[in-house]
């Protein structure tokens, strides 16, 4: 099955991949829906197509990115919030529901597990293409697919940059990103995480291998007047209890500050002109109140036009699974 | 935003809308419905449309009236039935959420929330038009719209009858219904409630501006010969076992008479030979198993009518809300 | 409404209707969605047609086999999966729930339902035809559908061969095979069961009056020389601890030999060379990973050829539901 367009993790696309392929098709996807011209909904068709969108745990964002793209492009949604529940009261394997699913003859399947590595094995029993919509601790592709595709618009290019990436690292968002930004020549990274939070050795092996440069903080301010895209996550909520219970016992102070990578007019202050903020959300109290759109007109702010940037992407991802 | 047609409660409906606009659209609609007429078809299409119905928690009957609603004309359906779970999940917040699912580009949203005042901040949020489908213990104009056009059918008009609402009035279908019918000339109403479950203030206060006569009683035999519609809904389980409690500790008893609003018999017996009884369902035995229409053959019990008629109500909210 | 074509119980089919009507009406089915041929297409077609889905517990399995099954015949499919919520939390009575629905006006519904005999309860309530997809420790009909078209291409017919129906013999799949493969000649029947999960005495009883010869065993390799089709089941989670209890203190060991249902290389080298080996899915250990299809490339291991039947079959249910 190895001629399947899978789409598992985000080292597995190419710099010109992305630029020749995915981005200018994205931008199609985008044309297509603010226009509704003929000529791209009969041209992207996937009238005839299924997808069967199979989720552990339900998320409105990614999920209705998936069900509302598949029906722009004319194809048929049939979606599961709870797939993890057949699984978990009855004991079945991911390899027998993969494939059982699969015989039912569905084009695309698109997948979130709560468990790094799902996406892959699932990919290694279907008989048709597997889009990983995040596993667990592990990769989110098609939302750093959408990342970068927000930086092309919003900055002209990847290439050069500085990427300053803040919040919880060990989460699969800005693994993914770190991961498929360091194929661009030029780039440089910034992380930003409180303690027990910062990114993996992987991600810094895989860097030091690539001779991207790359440097961990814990204040962004620090990075504020370098850099060119600013990429707030928000803690996981399990993991933030731990964090409280440590500092709460003074071990944070006791052994290192205490981290910031609050967005905030602080930080719009201290930045380019030119920057923007990222945040693949949902947000929490990293973006404050008044930096949302309702009430900040900045551009620089540009989380919500990010998000949008997820149907499309979307549209784009299931294409090439789908007819590529 | 101030133009988009957002369903949010009640009041917001005028009686002239209501009659000239709203009730012989619903008519049309079950028109349509029953006879498939190919003109009332293409009249009202929404054929590449496209409603996301966002519920906090599933409801089979409200749900399903607008799924099949928007099926019936023409349009596309996504529907999340666990919608909090994210957000409680990943602590979103319902602006972001809304933004997030708006910028995906459906035509209209339909929200069912845990907490009055969701629903109006969407619309707050929202570019596309919101249809409150029930907001905690706020309101449920669609099922006020419901109630007040099984009552147009079957009783031929809403002004002037004498209605008598029963059992929970601190819930959101009494509390639209009152709203609502106060709009038409000639009305009184009687309330019967136990004790802790009366109509709210606010409610009373709206009656008294707009001079619809009222009062509150205990039990529904002193309104039978008198009342022409009779609408009796259940006690919410949280609250019912709190009543229990205070009966079991003889307070009921000592302060005032227990309450009666059950629908048998008796009650039918009573009741003058046009009145109805509705409810909004799902009822538990505050409707008598004799009552059942499977064994009741009385024209007057209108509960499944007045079920039916939901799916013609949404199917006219929806078709304003994207159409008008 | 008895002319409606409920699917509620294994034993309302018979032997010539499954032969020539079910069974070349599957196959159809399975033509159609190979070759996808346009006269095929057409001449089944549930265009315009709408089955509601309502199930009381997620199935990714029997849900999607109806979902996807329903849509290759180009109906509209509305499902829940957690309709017992709503009952649960409002509590609704099943007859309330089926006829509001019903009168939403959907041209079949499929059930699965938590307590045995809440399918043919619908089915009093109900002015569409009700599909039992499972009524809790009840039957599940449209398995039993599956597994016997499964023999039947498998095998080349069903009369005349051994049956070893082996694992939880209370559980609805074995009961609902057994009441329907009773319906033809010549066929016999060993159960392997451990202590406590024995086929019941109604079956049983039933397999007398039809002089099926059956009996029972706990070794399902002193069956495997003889056996022609060696239908697997899993022991229901709560069921299993509860044995595990038992034998932990000795009891089983004391009263009886334990059991032994295990389809491993073993039984694959035992039985006769054209045996089949079923299972209804999903399996834990009683299907040993070196029988699964990955590795052994044995034709007799037929449970994902089985499984893959489910769709097929669904279609012709629904076929047969919506437009005989």
């Amino acid at each position: 099955m190895g001629k399947l367009f899978h789409v598992l993790e985000a080292q597995q696309f190419s710099k010109e991949w992305l630029e020749n392929e995915f981005f200018p098709l994205s931008l199609e996807m985008e044309k297509l829906v603010k226009t509704g011209e003929p000529e791209l909904l009969s041209k992207y068709s996937l009238s005839g197509k299924r997808m069967v969108r199979l989720f552990w745990e339900p998320s409105t964002g990614t999920g209705f990115s998936f069900d509302i793209g598949m029906h722009r492009l004319g194809g048929a949604v049939f979606a599961s919030d709870h797939a993890g529940d057949t699984a978990m009261i009855k004991g079945e394997a991911l390899e027998d529901m993969i494939r059982r699913i699969a015989a039912f003859g569905p084009d695309v399947m698109v997948l979130r597990t709560p468990k790094e590595g799902m996406a892959k094995l699932a990919a290694e029993y279907s008989s048709v293409p597997i889009i990983n919509a995040g596993d667990g601790w592990g990769q989110h592709p098609t939302q750093a697919g959408t990342d970068l595709f927000t930086v092309k618009k919003e900055k002209g290019g990847i290439e050069g940059l500085h990427y300053v990436i803040a919040g919880d690292l060990r989460g699969r968002t800005p693994r993914s990103l770190a991961y498929l930004v360091a194929k661009f020549p030029g780039i440089r990274i910034t992380f930003v995480a409180p303690v027990g939070d910062q990114i993996g050795d992987d991600v810094k092996e895989y860097l030091n291998r690539h001779e991207v440069p790359f440097k961990e903080i814990i204040d962004i301010m620090d990075a504020a007047p370098e850099g060119d895209v600013f990429y707030i996550t928000r803690i996981q909520k399990e993991r933030e209890k731990l964090l409280r219970s440590v500092e709460r016992h003074g071990l944070v102070e006791a052994h290192s500050p205490k981290a910031n990578w609050k967005a905030d007019q602080g930080l719009l202050r201290a930045i380019k002109k030119d920057a923007i903020i990222m945040h693949p959300l949902p947000h929490e109290d990293e973006i404050a109140p008044e930096l949302d759109p309702k009430v900040c007109k900045d551009r620089r702010v540009a989380y919500l036009r990010q998000s949008e940037n997820k149907l499309y992407v979307a549209m784009a991802f299931l294409y090439y699974a789908i007819r590529k």
